[in-house]
This record gives C-alpha cells, structure tokens and sequence, in this order.
C-alpha cells in the first residue's frame, strides 16, 4: 500500500517552487519536463522586460551594457549551480549538436597520435552521429561499447575498449531511454588513466542530479538547458572546458565571437585565452537570460534537496508502476539512475497516444518505450499518482 | 539647399511603418539598425504569446503542434520575401558563424580536386576566419583578395585570383564597412565560369537590397537577421542551398535535426534530403519567431519600395555630410551602395562618443569610419537631418 500523494506533497520541502511556474494546462499529468522544463514565472517576467525596455529600449547600447557578458556570466553560474566548476570554464553557446561538435574536435586535437573516438550504441542519436561525422573528418576510428540498455557503460564494458589508441570517450551521464546514471567519477578516471580525454553529455542529468566536474577532474562537457533548466524550447546549450584545457582546446567553428578581441575586427585570427574561445556567433541573448532564470530556481532549492526529491519522485513512480504489473526497464538502486522512470510495453506507441488523450504526458521512444520524467521542481506526487492510476486503465486488459 | 526632412517624411509611403516598431527610447536618432535593428510591436506580442501560451500553454506538444516545421516553415517565407528564392531552399538556423561554417565546407564538398578558397581581405572577420580554419581543416589554401576598400571586389580583382584550383568564393554583398553593393549576379557567373562554388554573406543587404537569388542561379548563401529583418540580438542566421545541390551538400555538424527521420533515432546517420539537412540541433523557437514577424513587415512593404526608400535615406544622408565637408567613403551612386553610409573622420571614435553623448547612434569601425545604418523601415528623414545637425557641431572646429 502506497503513501497517499497529498501526504508526499504536504511533507515535501519542494512543493512550493511548483508555484514558481506558470502551471494552467490542461494536463492531469506533465511527465515530460525531462524533454521540456516547464515555464518558470520568473522567466516569463525576465523576457518580457528584456524585450520591452532592453532590446526595444537600449537597442544596440545593449551589448556593452551588459549582453556581451551573458555567455560567460550565466555560463559561471549555471557551472558554480548545477555542474560543480569553477568560474572561467563554462560557457553558454549553440545548441547541444553544435557544442558536441566543437568538443569532439578539441579533444581530439588535445590527443595527437591517438587514432579511436570510444561512444557506446546506447547513446542519444546526435552524440553517435556527431561522433562518426567527426572521427571521418579527423581520420579516426570510432570504437562502440555495445552495454546493455540497463546496465549501460560500466567500468568493465568501458575498460574493453580503452587503450593506447583511444583519444576520447564521450558518455552520457544519464542514458535517455533508460535512465541509468553512469558513475561519471569513476568512468572519467578510467578513461584518464588509458591516457585519453573524456566528454561527458550532461543533457539529461543536469539540474535534476548533483555533478562535481572539478571534483571528478573531468576534462569537458557539454548539457542542454531545456529539459531540467526549464529555459524554453531550443534554449541554448552550455560547454565546460576545465582550466587545464583552455590553452589547448582549439575548436574549428572560428567566429568572431571566439577571437581574443570581439571588436578589434583583426586581420588575423587569434582564439580568445578564456572560455569564450568556445563561443562562434553572435549568441542569443533572449536564451540565455532564461537559462538564467532556470538556473537561479534551481540553486535557490539547493541541487541536493533537488535531488532527494528527485529519488522519491522516481522511487514512488517505481513503485507504482509495479504494482500495475508492468515492467520498469529504470534501475531500482535510486544510486543509479537519473530523474526519469521508464516503463516498457509492447503496444508502448499506442498506450502513449491514450495517455496524453486522458490528460497525461510522458514520451515515446522507439519502439517499446515510455518515459516518465520527473522534474523535482514542479512534479507533484499527485500528478505521479494520477498518472499511474490513467496508466494503468489504458494498460488493462478488456472485460 | 535641401529638402527640409518634414517634407520628406510627409511624402514617405513606408513612413506609417515607423509606427509599427517601438520607438520610446531617449534618442535623437538611431542610426544602428544595421547593427541591432528596432522592436516590432507584432513581435512584441507574438513573443508573449509564445511564451506564455505555447511554452507555458502547450509545452512539450508544441513540437508536434507546429514548432518542429518552423526552421523551413520561416526560412521558405523569408527566402520569398527577401532572397528571390523557391520554397525548399533556406532555412532558418544557429549563428551566422556557425551557418558560414557548415556552407564552406558543403561547397569545398562540392568541388572535390580543387584546392582553393577565395575570399578578400576586406570581408568580416567572422568569414575570414572562418575560410582559414576550414581551409586549413580540408588541407586548402586561401587566396586573398585585396581590394581597395571602396571599390571592393570588382570583377577584375576577382578574374586575377580564379583559376582551375578555385573551390569556393565567399563574398559579402554589401561591405560591412564602405557600405558598397557588390554586382551579385555578374560576380556569381564570373565564379561559375570558373567551375568554382559561390557563397553569398547577405548580412548587410539582405532586408535592405532586393535580392534574386535563384535567378542569379547563386549556390549558397548565409545572412543574419538582427540587422534589417529587425528580429533582435542574436536572432538566428538563415542559408540558402540552391535546389541543384541539396542532395551533394554535406555539412559536418551532423546532428539530429539534420537527419532524414528526426525522431526515429536510427542507428546510423542518413542526411534528410531536403534542406532540413543544414540544421544540427534544436531550434531556438522564441528566435526563429521573431525572425518570421519581421519577414513579414518587409514583406508587407515590398523589398523594392524598401530598397527606394533606402536609396532615398542615403542620398540625403550623403549629402548632407557633404554639407559639413566631412569625407563620405560610400559610393556615390546609390545603385552601388546598401543602407549605410561611411564617413571617415581621423578621430572618428571620439566623434562616435559625442554623438552617442547628444542621443545619436552611428557605430564605429577602426580605426577611423563612422557607420550611418539608415533602416528603411524606421529611419525617418528626420533623425538623419538631425544626426547631420549634430555631427556637424561636434566635429565643428572650436571658435
């Protein structure tokens, strides 16, 4: 007999930061803040004065009023709140792809003679694709790890593939079907002791699980900021570059806004020596002022309160869906896996187009899977609960 | 004598248009549209919309509800009213940089065997880096142009640097700093008879300049869209790949969004076939908007009484400079400028300072140019006779 959800929330610390966003859907149930955060009120304010009285008001003073700053300002923020560095590593810029892009090449290019890009099958689709198109473009090889969806990049799949030629490994902290959260400390000090460097994709553990990458001396990575930042739709995304890197990190989408001097307009090109050598265009300003926003909501709840409820939330959803019998595919060790439960199905496709007609939210992955993300900031027990409830009437068997 | 601006702004057709843009900011006169271009009320509005009724409203269904087609949905329509370009052929994506980045490699693609990227050396800097780091990554070399400034690349500077090893040329339509209009068609035939690939940089025309660029037969072009599309800072770029190449066109930013199945997450990479294959990652749906609002203001004004109204705002620009005895770099026939006019002034940023003081803002390039920016949709004869009145007190010899 599971607890009554309206005791969960009453008793969880959290629960008023879901007032924090603006919430008047149509929805029963939004289990998928772990594809798109919600809307934080803060945000919807901030964007509205920004385009009112900033971009309408001060025009193209904007720039040196403050704007030319944001990437590396909230970039210093959301690192020192979510990611555990330092100021001068991280950087807001581009979306996910375009930042996997740049990191890949600037790994490589700090492994000369190394020939092997290790990324496992299981891993998001923009990661692999990145990946081949890359190891092509520098005449690598890319070695896969073939884990098992569950168990996903152990230290034993990983050490099978690690040797002198590997020059970088990148992983994904949270694996998106699964939801397995790989051991980022003790996967990155394998990869350093072959000698190679590692990326980590943070995409779907940032915000909603604690990272320490000074601490774990990861060398770079790279996260979204739509799904548990709750920046918006196509929000940008962020680089960290640990300090040691900066020097050598040579990234080939050479904008302007990668030069040592923005506006010196120089005849040749010189990468900036900070962080900001990971910038390329002129970055969008409305973006990152909500990954501010998102990023402020989270480091006033504390990343550790944030992640408590986060365990509960996934281990009362576990529990629930056990009881209507159907098969968590989401490691049960809480330890282990991310801020999403995923539940397999066979007619997964079909139970999640009923779901969202009966008000209820998850996502589909191909070809038997449903997610329920869970997003500490605004997923109430009592959403779970009805979810649980809707999921198992459309799951039952007829009569 | 001239025509005293209140006359001139009587008898504006596109005058009612000021009005379609917040203008309540404390300046004489903002000269800087080609920098930063004004607010639009309907983007104003539609920004908020957005953000509380889509982000907030509909959240994770507002990919499937019309999000998802917005990059080619906005890029067709901006192609249509700006770029003389048949749907299926732009799309609306990242920075410029990042744009420009992606084009020169799908054209160094196209021309296997060659071995050269042509480029001037008075082109942004944002390309020039971007030709070196791309040729220095495909094994290339870059050929410079050095034209004169003012005359910019003319068909003979360019014949002197085309041969058989000729790849790629990436030219800017409108010079960043003269402000001078290159002949887009006869430079592009010029290329073609060459065997080579050619890239159009419409930052500085595009919005402002009628441009056919299918009938030019151009095979790739990239622009941004803060300028004269007025869809603020840090709006994202646009490319155009001509119907002929999109099947050969390879970017290497490979990420999802580019993929012929978005959402099937495939085991390997397949390129869509069409145009979506020059994007990458998520899109900035908040950016690609706005970029649709202000598409649709030059639409509705027409890009040819645009371009006559521009024409007009230069002449008078350029002559009233005259008048003070200051040195007008643009060229004196309008039909070889776009919308900004150069004056040079040896202490041309202590100049710029002053007149930001006295509520005009032009911008400064080094060392010595003061840009006009004259957007045709918001600059009223007006401002430009009073920034006129006031560059001339401030560069007025003392006693």
């Amino acid at each position: 007999m599971t607890t009554p959800p309206d005791e969960l929330d009453a008793a969880d610390p959290l629960a008023p930061f879901r007032d924090r966003f603006v919430i008047d859907d149509d929805l029963v149930a939004y289990l998928d803040g772990n594809s798109l955060g919600r809307l934080p009120r803060a945000t919807l304010d901030r964007l509205a004065a920004f385009v009112r009285e900033e971009w309408g008001g001060r025009l193209i003073r904007g720039w040196s009023e403050g704007w030319v700053d944001l990437p590396v300002e909230v970039g210093d923020e959301l690192g020192a709140a979510l990611l555990g560095a330092a100021a001068g590593q991280t950087v807001v810029a581009d979306s996910t792809s375009v930042c996997i892009y740049k990191l890949l090449h600037a790994a490589v290019g700090l492994r000369p003679g190394r020939d092997q890009i290790v990324i496992d099958a299981t891993n998001f689709p923009t990661d692999r694709y990145l990946v081949e198109s890359v190891a092509s473009a520098r005449g690598m090889e890319v070695r896969w790890l073939e884990p098992d969806l569950v168990e996903n990049v152990t230290a034993d799949v990983l050490a099978a593939a690690l040797d002198d030629r590997t020059a970088v490994v990148l992983l994904s902290h949270v694996d998106y079907r699964s939801g397995t959260l790989l051991d980022l400390p003790g996967l990155t000090r394998q990869v350093h002791e072959a000698g190679a460097v590692v990326i980590w994709d943070l995409c779907h553990s940032a915000g909603a699980v604690p990272i320490d990458l000074d601490a774990a001396e990861v060398d770079l990575a790279v996260g979204c900021t739509y799904k548990y930042v709750n920046a918006g739709p196509g929000a940008p995304a962020y680089v960290y570059v640990a300090q040691r890197h900066l020097t050598d990190a040579a990234q080939p989408i050479a904008g302007w806004w990668s030069a040592a001097d923005l506006f010196a307009m120089s005849d040749t090109y010189e990468p900036s020596a900070s962080v900001r050598r990971m910038l390329s265009g002129t970055p969008p300003v409305a973006g990152i002022l909500a990954v501010q926003e998102g990023v402020r909501l989270i480091a006033e709840a504390g990343v550790d309160a944030v992640r408590t409820k986060s365990e509960q939330l996934t281990a009362y959803a576990v529990e629930l869906v056990d009881e209507l019998g159907l098969e968590v595919v989401t490691p049960r060790d809480p330890a282990r896996r991310g801020s999403h439960v995923t539940v397999r199905h066979p007619d997964a496709r079909a139970v999640t187009e009923r779901l969202v007609e009966r008000g209820v939210v998850p996502d589909f992955r191909e070809p038997d899977l449903i997610r329920l993300g869970l997003s500490p900031l605004t997923t109430s027990y009592a959403e779970v609960a009805a979810a649980a409830r809707i999921l198992g009437e459309v799951t039952a068997p007829i009569g």
